[in-house]
C-alpha cells in the first residue's frame, strides 16, 4: 500500500519535472504538535513518530530520524524498502548534506511546511526549491481538515482584552506589517482557543496586521454568531483561511516583519519581491511569554488543581499493588485523574518510564508495548495538564518498593540541582544559558551530565513548550535572550543511566522581580508546582542542611495550598508524605 | 603652554582643512599600556591617565574620561579651558554621539591609532575620516622613539622554537596573508622580548605573513648580531619599521586576515582596495593563550617566586608598625621586594588601597597624594610581577589591626565565591560568561554585585591582560569563546562599599583537562597563585565546612611549595599564618 503511494507520488513528480521531493512533519504553521490532517509522512512511509524528514527520489526513499526513533523507523518503514537514515550515528548525514552529496540542485517541497530560515539555508547551499504541493491530490481518505469550534477565553483568564492586545501590537508595529502563521501566537493575541491539535488548545488560522487593520484568516463556520460579532466589534476582519496566500500577493511596498523561524517559506515567497522584509522575533511572542497578574493568579490555581491530581496519583501508586500493570496503564490512570479534576486535556503525552525505560529520552509508553511494573524500582512520570487557568508540566520519580542506595544518591544530586536553580537570585539581563550552569554545576562536578536543556518556557493554557524563554547550554542566538519577570520556565535537571534507571525532577518556576538597588534590578523565582517529592527516595545524608530546609519549606507550602481541596483520607496521606525531615 | 600647543594644532588643522581632530591614548599597535613617545594626549591636554579621548575643534577642546578619571581630568585639564566630558554621568555622550550632535561629518585623526572596528563604526555613523598625522611635526622635545634592546626568550622558557611557531602559523594560514600590529602577539610568535613599555616586555614592531615569507618590521639596531643571525636562519625577513605601510601598498589580490579589534585602521586602508579582507581572531592570539607544558612548568616556578615575595611583604606588613606610612610607600616596598626576588618588572602598577580607597576601582596610589595608614582597617593589594618564567597577578586583603565583623562577613562571601569558581568542573565548550555566574551567584544572592569581570586571561612573561580568554558577564561575542585547557585566567570576585572598604580575592587559575567520558571532555582548574589568605579576616562561622577544607588544603599547598625558598624566620611566619583552621 505504502509502496503504491510512493509510486503514485513518483508519477506526479515526473509530470512536474521534479527529481526529488522533500517532506517534513510540520504543518503549514510550523507547529510542534500537528493534527491528523498533516500526517503526510505517515501516509507515504508508515512512520508515526513526531519528527522526521522523508526524501523520495525517482528510485529510492529515505527517512531521517533522530536517536529516539531509530528503532521505530526501522520497524515501520524498512519493509517498504525505505532507507532509515539514523541521525546521530557516525557517517549519517543530515538531509541537506545528503542532498548535496547526491548532487540534487533542485528539490520539490511544500513551501508552507518549511520555515523561511530553512528555505534560505537550502538556497544558500545552492539547492533550488520547487514550491509545489504535489501530494494532496493523491492522498486518498485524508483526515478531514481540522475544524473544531473556536471559543472565547474570557478576560477572567487572560487579564487583558483582545482590543487592548491588538492596540498594543499596532502601537509597536508603528505602521509596519506583521504576518503570523504561529497558532499559539494567534490564540494568545485574539483571546481565543480551539481544539484542532491534541494537547494544545489552538485552531488553524493566520493573522495579518496590515494597513492598520487586522486580518484573521480562518473558517468562519467555526464560530458562534455571538463570538463573530465580538470579533467584528474589536475590528478583526475575518477572511477565508484559503484566501491567505492570494491576499499576501496583493501587498506591495510595505515594511514587513517576519520571524524567519516561525513563518513559513511560502509566506515569504509571496511577499519578498515587492516589500521590504525584516527578520525579527514577533512582538506577540514577546508579549505572550510575559504573564500578567491575572494570568499569574490563574496559573497558581492551575497548579493547585494539578497538585491535587498528582497527589491522588501518587496515593494510588503508593497504596495499591501495581504488579502486572503496565506503564501505559499507569499513564491512562493519570490521564483519567487529570480529566476528572478540571483539566481540559493533557498538555502532552505522559512519559511514564519504569526503571531502565526512564533513561530513554522522550519515552512515551504505548498500549501494545510497555513495561510491566513489579514493585521493585522507580517510576519516572513526566506529565502535565491543560486548564483554562494555565498549563502545567511536572516530573516526579516515585519509589515502588525498595530502591538501591545509588538511586537515592543520584536523586539527591538531581533534586539539589533543581533547587540550586529555583533558589537563584540574579540581575536582570542574565540569560538562560548562564542560568543553565547553576542547575548543571553539581552534576558536572561528578563528571556527569544530562543531554537536554534545563528548562523551557511554558504557555498560559497554550503550548507546554513556549519560546523564547529557554534555559539551556546552547550557543544559538535565541537562547541568549535574558529571562524576564513574568516568564514561566521549567526547571528539570536529570540523570540517566542506560537500561538501569533515570531520574528527573521538574518544577515550573515563575520569574519575578526582587530587590532593585544601585546594582540594578534583581530577579528571583517563585515555584509554581505543588507536588511532594517522594521521601522514600530522600536520605538526609546526601543533602546539606540548606537543601533539607528548602525541601521542608516546599512540602509545607504544598500542604498549605492543596489541603483545602482534599478529603480526610487524602489529607492524611498528604500530611504523611510531606512530613518534616 | 598647553594652550599654545592647542593653538599650534589648530593652525595645522586649518592648513589641512580639518575642522576637528580626534586623539586616542592608543599607540600605533593599539596597546593597553604605551610608551612615553605616544603620550600625545598628555602633550595637548596635560592629562596623564591611561585612557581618554581628546577632541579639539577650531574653538573648543573636550576630553572624554571614565569614572576613575573624572577628578583627575578636572584637576589637570580644566585650567586650560578643556571641557571635561565625564563618561558615565547622565547626559554625557560618548565621543561618536558627541561628534554627531555637533554635526561633524568629517574628522581628522591618526588612522594608526584607532582600530579597524572603530574606523568602520565612524564610517557607519556617516563620519568621514581624514587619516593624517598633523601633530607629530609640532610636538617639541618629544620622548625618543622606544628602542630598547630586543632579546631572545630561550626554548627553556617558551617550550617551542620560533621556527616551529612560524611553521604552525603558515600551516594554518594555508597561503593567506596575516598582518599583526599587536606587540604581545609578535613577541610570543618570535620568542623575543623587549623593554619599550613599562610592565610589559614588548618592543615596537609589525609582523607580516605574506607569500610564504614572514616579514618583521623593526629597527635592526635593536638586535645583537647573533640574534639577527638566528632570525635569519629561521627565515625571518627584517624590514625597516618605517617601511611597513609602504610595503602594505604593494600587496595585491591576496586573501588577508585582520583582527578588526587588534589591527589599526591605517593598515586596513592600505590593503582593502586591492585585496579580499577577512575579519578574524589572529591564529597567533589563539596559540598564545594556550600554554604548553614547558610554559606551565615555568609559570608554576614564577608563582613560587611571587609567593615568596608576597609572603615577605605580608610579614613586613604584619610585623611592623606602619603608622605614618602611605599607600604609596607600601607599593614601593612591594616593588622592591619583587625586584629583589627575580622579578624583571612589575606586571602593572600596584593597587594599594587602604579602607575606603580600596573601594575605588583601578585606584593606584601616587607619591604626592595617597592615604596614610593608621593600624585600623584593611589594606587591599593587587599587584603582579614579570618573571622570565611567567607573569603573575594577585590580590590579597590584609588586616592591619582590629577589623569589624561586617568586613569578615564580606570577606567570607568574596573568598567563598573565588573558590566556587576555581573548584568548578565543567564540560569543554563552557564559556567565560557561563563561568562568571559561578563566582557571582552567592554575591547576587545577597543582592550585591561587583562591577567588573571575574577574570581575564594572563600572558606568559607578556601582558597581564591577555585575550581572548575572559570570564565576565558581558554579551559581546568575543566573551562567548569557550575556555580551553592551557589557558590561564584570573579569578577575582570582589565587594566594594564606597568610602568604607573594598575586598577582592584574586588567584590565577590554569584550565586543565579532567575526565573524558561519554558526556565529553571535562575541564578543571589548577590554582597557580601561592599566597596565604589572612586568617585574621577569616571567621569560621561564615564558611561551610567544604570551604574551610579548601582553605586548609590551599594553605598546605602554599606551605609545601614555598617553604623550600625561605629562611627559618620566614618559615616560622609562614607556618603560623597558614595554620589549619
Amino acid at each position: 500500500m505504502i509502496i503504491d503511494r510512493i509510486n503514485k507520488l513518483r508519477e506526479e513528480m515526473k509530470v512536474n519535472n521534479i527529481d526529488v521531493y522533500y517532506f517534513t512533519t510540520s504543518d503549514d504553521h510550523l507547529s510542534e504538535y500537528v493534527s491528523e490532517y498533516y500526517r503526510t509522512i505517515e501516509y507515504f512511509s508508515g512512520f508515526t513518530g513526531s519528527l522526521a524528514t522523508l526524501i523520495i527520489d525517482l528510485n529510492d526513499a529515505y527517512i531521517f530520524v533522530d536517536g529516539r526513533y531509530h528503532l521505530q523507523a526501522e520497524k515501520q518503514c524498512s519493509k517498504y524498502d525505505i532507507k532509515i537514515m539514523k541521525l546521530g550515528l557516525s557517517g549519517v548525514k543530515d538531509p541537506i548534506s545528503f542532498l548535496l552529496e547526491k548532487n540534487y540542485k533542485e528539490i520539490g517541497l511544500d513551501g508552507k511546511r518549511i520555515s523561511i530560515n530553512f528555505g534560505k539555508e537550502l538556497n544558500k547551499k545552492g539547492i533550488r526549491i520547487i514550491d509545489k504541493d504535489i501530494y494532496s491530490n493523491i492522498i486518498v481518505d485524508r483526515a478531514s481538515f481540522p475544524n473544531s469550534k473556536v471559543y472565547n477565553l474570557g478576560i477572567k483568564y487572560t487579564g487583558k482584552s483582545r482590543k487592548e492586545k491588538l492596540n498594543d501590537v499596532f502601537y509597536c508595529l508603528n505602521g509596519k506589517t506583521l504576518v503570523i502563521n504561529n497558532l499559539e501566537a494567534i490564540a494568545y493575541c485574539l483571546n481565543l482557543r480551539g481544539n484542532d491539535v491534541k494537547c494544545t488548545p489552538v485552531f488553524i488560522s493566520h493573522l495579518l496586521f496590515y494597513n492598520n487593520e487586522v486580518y484573521f484568516f480562518v473558517d468562519i463556520n467555526r464560530f458562534e454568531a455571538e463570538l463573530l460579532e465580538e470579533l467584528y466589534d474589536d475590528g478583526v476582519i475575518i477572511r477565508n483561511y484559503n484566501s491567505f496566500y492570494d491576499f499576501l500577493k496583493t501587498i506591495k511596498s510595505q515594511e514587513i516583519l517576519l520571524d524567519f523561524n516561525k513563518v513559513n517559506y511560502a509566506t515569504y515567497l509571496n511577499l519578498y519581491a515587492f516589500n521590504k522584509i525584516f527578520n525579527m522575533l514577533s512582538i506577540i511572542d514577546e508579549f505572550k511569554t510575559i504573564k500578567n497578574q491575572t494570568e499569574i493568579e490563574n496559573t497558581r490555581i492551575a497548579h493547585e488543581l494539578d497538585g491535587v491530581t498528582m497527589l491522588r496519583f501518587i496515593k494510588w501508586l503508593k497504596e495499591n499493588d501495581l504488579k502486572g500493570l503496565s506503564e501505559y496503564d499507569v499513564s491512562i490512570k493519570l490521564r483519567e485523574l487529570r480529566l476528572s479534576n478540571k483539566a481540559i486535556d493533557e498538555s502532552f503525552n505522559s512519559i511514564v518510564g519504569y526503571n531502565g525505560n526512564a533513561s530513554i529520552m522522550h519515552y512515551s509508553p504505548n498500549k501494545d508495548n510497555s513495561k510491566i511494573l513489579d514493585n521493585n524500582g522507580i517510576l519516572l512520570v513526566d506529565s502535565g495538564g491543560q486548564y483554562l487557568e494555565g498549563t502545567t508540566d511536572i516530573t516526579r520519580v516515585i519509589a515502588l518498593g525498595e530502591v538501591k542506595e545509588e538511586i537515592k544518591e543520584s536523586f539527591a544530586l538531581v533534586l539539589s540541582s533543581m533547587f540550586n536553580l529555583s533558589e537563584m537570585i540574579f540581575l536582570e539581563g542574565t540569560t538562560g544559558r548562564q542560568l543553565d550552569i547553576i542547575a548543571r554545576k553539581d552534576i558536572w562536578n561528578k563528571c556527569l551530565d544530562y543531554r537536554h536543556g534545563t528548562g523551557h518556557g511554558v504557555g498560559q493554557y497554550l503550548s507546554v513548550h513556549d519560546s523564547p524563554p529557554r534555559i539551556n547550554n546552547s550557543s544559538s542566538s535565541l537562547e541568549d535572550n535574558a529571562l524576564k519577570a513574568g516568564q514561566i520556565v521549567s526547571d528539570e535537571p536529570g540523570l540517566y543511566f542506560d537500561d538501569d534507571y533515570g531520574i528527573r525532577c521538574e518544577n515550573l518556576i515563575l520569574c519575578q522581580k526582587h530587590t532593585k538597588n544601585e546594582y540594578g534590578q534583581f530577579l528571583k523565582f517563585e515555584t509554581l508546582t505543588l507536588v511532594p517529592f517522594d521521601l522514600d527516595l530522600i536520605d538526609k545524608k546526601y543533602y546539606d542542611q540548606k537543601t533539607i530546609d528548602i525541601i521542608n519549606k516546599y512540602h509545607q507550602e504544598v500542604r498549605n495550598r492543596i489541603s483545602p481541596y482534599l478529603n480526610d483520607d487524602e489529607l492524611k496521606f498528604l500530611n504523611e508524605i510531606t512530613r518534616e525531615i
